[in-house]
């Protein structure tokens, strides 16, 4: 809802009033919805309580609403709904549909972010403005004039980007491949689910790693799928726990993010990664490998993809266009063979009929030009920097109550909090002292820990964040 | 595959088994796999046949490729997989997943489209590139900068491009919404997988027109609803149809298309308009109303939609960029209760993480800018002009063996061909005369229709491409 006007010379309770008014004649809230309630709307709105109180009685003096003890303030069926119409049992519609909502902390953080803008922000994994390349994709935008067709794209994505990547993947990630096994896609979260979509079908096993990338989770179970887990330690997941979850569930896939996990920042031991292969081609088992990190590697030298190491064919293998520039282009690339690539390119037709021309071009001329090895140089050297002044931060505030190893590559630190607390009560502890992160009970089954996104916030506001999470944290052990 | 260089001093056939063996190795054609036959291949690389019999023997003399009589030719298991190591058996992913494939005439046209760039093109429903407003995009692009962060964006969608479509949905097409009521999407393509995936279940029966949309069939399917066919009229459906489907199947929700119609060009009548609204209040029940082509009303007065006259919330209402400007942008936008935008919001998160920025704040450029008015202008006068090349070549070529109606609006004609003839043998004639249009019952349950799209094709090459049709049409028939 919009915010009263405080100059204005209507009282603030009567343009509240007019506001909601406005939004249920427009259908925003149809006859029987529930409205937010007082104390909920008065925050919003940055209000007193008493406000909406009065804006709420004459609204309900309009019959416009309705409040019941107990039940909260409804939009009133009668006055809108002037029986025996009916509006769509829209609450039922929205519980009732089979696709899954998101996990509620990760909703709790958006919803907090979105009310405070001032809250130094650990939660978003992805890179702060500091540290995309916004000048650079500008500039690319003014030089270089979209001069074709804006019709619908080629269903595996735009042919030149198809072209630009295949370079990439030889020259940065070691991959030999060919345009016609590459599809496009809106980052790595749409290869994700395509695959569970169209290659995998419900009541089927995979194997995804613990703890593992947050906003995966739902998405596998929205498939149906039965999800088995594999324990991240200080190097990665272990091949032989593979094999048995494969002899036990059958395992049909198992997706891994081995190079600065997210969220554990572990890379997979070189060892690991050839006995995986073999595991995989001794069962014909796919590996799906998730690589968007890797070109952060803060030594300058990114680890070995698993797909470069693929004799036989058994890795799909995922990038994306995100943590290494910008997340808000929703570029990304998946490496299948040509039969997967037709079959997940014809699915997302009919999900979302491709993706733009614009971003695509935008990402290819970028991946090409003179900016991308200044960029990546840069990238690492300021997330590098922004690592220590957390480590630093973290020793300094919170020396006994916290351990973590360091990530030597990623966006992200995996930090053990050793005293035993309750993740919903620090989150919110945490929001009340202007800083967000993410509980790592949303990642799998440890609890006890909390994701620190160090990309995202600006680098003058790590000290003071881990400031006001360490006197949340206090607080919160009393 | 790659076609051979006829000026190399490389023997072609050498060409060809040289790129085979790469993309052999890079994975596009696993161990096992089938290769295009010899007559395909050998068209499809502009060669003649002996030319593929002999790059085949070289890759077979070497052990990579194996052919057996009847079975084809495939990668060898022995070379590239040497048990027993076992590549993924990547057909029975292909095949195994719970999305369902398009309809194999789209894939047909597609394919077609793409081996011959010359096929004059009345299949694509869309805009022609002069009919696209490219250059004041590209001048868009030029005058404004990207100044943005260029992070995940909100995941309603870009806020200016939310706030723009609400006062366009008010000026063009009488609707009064808010901002929060919005949810940018991929195109409305995107708008109806949503619902289909969030707000119903499988096994739920729901109504559409019978024809319609073709790529919406496959989707509806795939999410495993029961469809129930309305029978469009010269008027549209009948709202009482819709009465007696609740009755008999209790459908869950209804989806039409009332504004010049795809494919039949048909606006639905303004008194069915009425009694559908009131059947649907009647039955609680919720109707999408999915309109792309109002605007292209040749005479400038769109139809009224229902969404306007929707006094208690029934309507779910869609619109889209890709009809009035370009679908390359990929942008649409649907209007629903602020319940239902945050749930399909959400889930979104999970297949795609939201749209790309760039084209988002192009859109709201576009929409805003002095631009809109010449260009919906120009667009109508070019529609009604390629409308009647097209009637007029009709009418010469092919009198006694077509029929009908004359759309006043939308990129469609709904042709009926008057002697009986075999679809398939239809298309595949055309597609050898040069010519090429989608069949009539890739959208429902009629046949001996054909849909030609005018928008598309070039006004010199509506007239040609009708002499090419009749032609095929007249050879049908023999
Ligand atoms: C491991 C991993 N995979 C995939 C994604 C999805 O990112 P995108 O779709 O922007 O590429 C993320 C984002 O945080 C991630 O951490
Ligand atoms: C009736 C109708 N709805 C939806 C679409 C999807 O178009 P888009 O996703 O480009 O808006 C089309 C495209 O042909 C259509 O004809």
């Amino acid at each position: 809802m919009r915010k009263p006007d405080r100059l204005s010379s209507q009282p603030l309770y009567q343009q509240i009033a007019d506001d909601i008014e406005r939004r249920i004649s427009y259908g925003e809230f149809p006859p029987g919805s529930l409205l937010p309630s007082e104390r909920k709307l008065a925050e919003q709105l940055g209000v007193n309580r008493s406000t909406v109180i009065l804006a709420y009685a004459e609204l309900r003096s309009l019959g416009i609403i309705e409040s019941r003890t107990g039940s909260g303030t409804r939009v009133s069926k009668y006055k809108w709904g002037a029986m025996p119409k009916h509006t769509p049992n829209w609450h039922r519609y929205v519980e009732g549909g089979s696709f899954l909502p998101n996990l509620p902390f990760l909703r709790r953080i958006r919803e907090a972010l979105q009310k405070d803008k001032a809250l130094i922000d650990f939660a978003s994994g992805e890179l702060g403005a500091d540290l995309s390349p916004v000048k650079e994709i500008n500039t690319l935008l003014d030089e270089n004039h979209y001069t074709g067709y804006l019709g619908y794209d080629n269903p595996q994505g735009f042919v030149p980007l198809r072209e630009t990547v295949v370079s990439y993947l030889k020259q940065y990630r070691g991959i030999q491949t060919t345009e016609s096994s590459i599809l496009i896609t809106s980052g790595s979260q749409q290869s994700l689910y395509l695959i569970t979509q169209c290659l995998l079908t419900p009541g089927d096993a995979v194997a995804i790693e613990d703890p593992s990338y947050c906003y995966s989770l739902p998405m596998f179970q929205s498939a149906g799928l039965r999800l088995f887990r594999l324990p991240v330690d200080s190097k990665g997941i272990r091949p032989e726990d593979v094999r048995s979850l494969y002899k036990k569930h059958r395992i049909k896939m198992v997706f891994i993010n081995p190079n600065y996990q997210n969220p554990t920042g572990v890379v997979l031991d070189a060892k690991r990664r050839t006995e995986l292969l073999d595991v995989a081609s001794e069962l014909g088992l796919p590996i799906v490998e998730d690589d968007p990190f890797s070109l952060t590697a803060y030594d300058g030298t990114p680890p070995t993809p698993l797909k470069s190491m693929d004799a036989i064919g058994s890795v799909l293998y995922i990038g994306s266009f995100s943590k290494m520039a910008a997340s808000g282009l929703r570029v990304g690339w998946m490496v299948a063979p040509h039969s997967v690539v037709e079959r997940l390119a014809d699915a997302r037709q009919q999900m979302d009929f491709g993706l733009s021309v614009v971003p695509q071009q935008v990402a290819a001329q970028f991946l090409k030009s003179k900016y991308i090895r200044p960029h990546l140089e840069r990238l690492r050297t300021n997330l590098l920097y922004k690592r220590d002044l957390l480590i630093e931060a973290l020793q300094k505030e919170l020396p006994d109550l916290v351990r973590f190893s360091i990530p030597q590559g990623g966006l992200h630190l995996w930090c053990r909090i050793i005293p035993e607390v309750n993740d919903s009560k620090l989150l919110e502890e945490a929001i009340r002292h202007g800083v967000i992160f993410v509980p790592g009970s949303v990642y799998g089954s440890d609890s006890g820990y909390v994701r620190f996104t160090f990309a995202r916030p600006k680098p003058d506001e790590i000290v003071p964040g881990i400031s006001k999470f360490a006197s949340a944290l206090r607080t919160i052990l009393g």
